[in-house]
């Protein structure tokens, strides 16, 4: 096992099995040394969960939970592209999408739970530059969607 | 005629004139082997079509068309940028957004549109990574827009 | 001085403070000679203004001017980054997000404030390919928020 898979397990989390593509395209593509992420969703043992919308019947915090799921299926993605997460040479990219009612000016906050966990995850090479905003709806009514692009070794 | 135009044909497309900037931009920028398109709307024969809300006065199939069309769209934008299609060498990403009622979750049935016409019509270089999300509005009403990044030689 | 720092003080802008993350990511990240800008706010002075909804509240020429004020800000990011804005070869891709009402349309015309101000400040280095969507809310509840990746020598 990885060294970052070990610390992400004794940090108490379990890489789930990378999610399938929910139409006619790729997990992942590789340009150079750049590896480019599909959206992930937040998917827990292959149902979306939460769903609907933060700021209304979700909270900010159910949201960071929400983001740190999508985190976690992006690592599976990660795994699964490059075998082993120790490849990654840095975070280059994040871009946050928040399932948010009208107006929902927190998506700093949402992301952040994506955002703290690859940082406690991979240290300085998890750290990223990011954009978050509010989006009308996301794929299956997921409560947050990341999409991801990691340099790697 | 290039190999992937012929095929295009045979399948009973017609590339389009490449569609204007609706701003001070560029269709496309290249860096290193890359190609950056700008984001491409539905439009055929000069005019934005179909325009509205998938989820509302618009069908999922409705938006899948638009979402074709958008691509019909990048293809002509790529032809210019790099002189013939066969120069592809993969699709990278698609960003596809989704003009669509609040809430709105099929998003990735509409942006199948566009990925099933690339794979149709690429075979294996036109699979990508994607994200499809759902968003408050696009330029001209688009039911759809595209923005696609790929990789050539 | 740079000469393109020179050139938009002439033109009467200040390049203010590079504007601090909103959360636990970068502003920046570097991979190979591509610069990755995380997303930018209309800060003014260290508070967003103007905040709100396009179409709305505000006017399209309101939009134009938060657009403006992004760019200003994402060129104080630049330079933080790389330590003088002459650096820049070009600009790949901008993502504009316009904070807009339900149905808004004209956000590429929101989003030429951004795109005009650096085809004004950077001549032909400063074109790109440029992507504009109407969502539903942003980090603050920014009027604008611009996402920018650049290429630098």
């Amino acid at each position: 096992m990885s060294h970052v898979e070990e610390h992400l397990q004794s940090l108490g989390y379990t890489l789930p099995e990378a999610p399938a593509a929910a139409g006619n395209y790729l997990p992942y593509r590789i340009s150079s040394n750049q590896l480019f992420l599909s959206g992930v969703l937040a998917m827990k043992h292959g149902r979306i969960s939460p769903t609907g919308k933060v700021g209304g019947p979700l909270s900010v915090e159910d949201g960071q939970e929400a983001a740190r799921t999508c985190a976690l299926n992006a690592l599976a993605n990660i795994k699964a592209a490059l075998g082993s997460l120790d490849r990654v040479s840095q975070f280059i990219m994040v871009n946050g999408y928040v399932n948010g009612v009208d107006g929902f000016a927190r998506s700093p906050q949402v992301i952040n739970g994506a955002s703290d966990f690859l940082v406690e995850v991979f240290g300085d090479v998890g750290k990223h530059a990011r954009a978050a905003v509010t989006v009308a709806g996301l794929p299956g009514d997921s409560a947050v969607e990341l999409q991801i692009v990691v340099e790697f070794v």
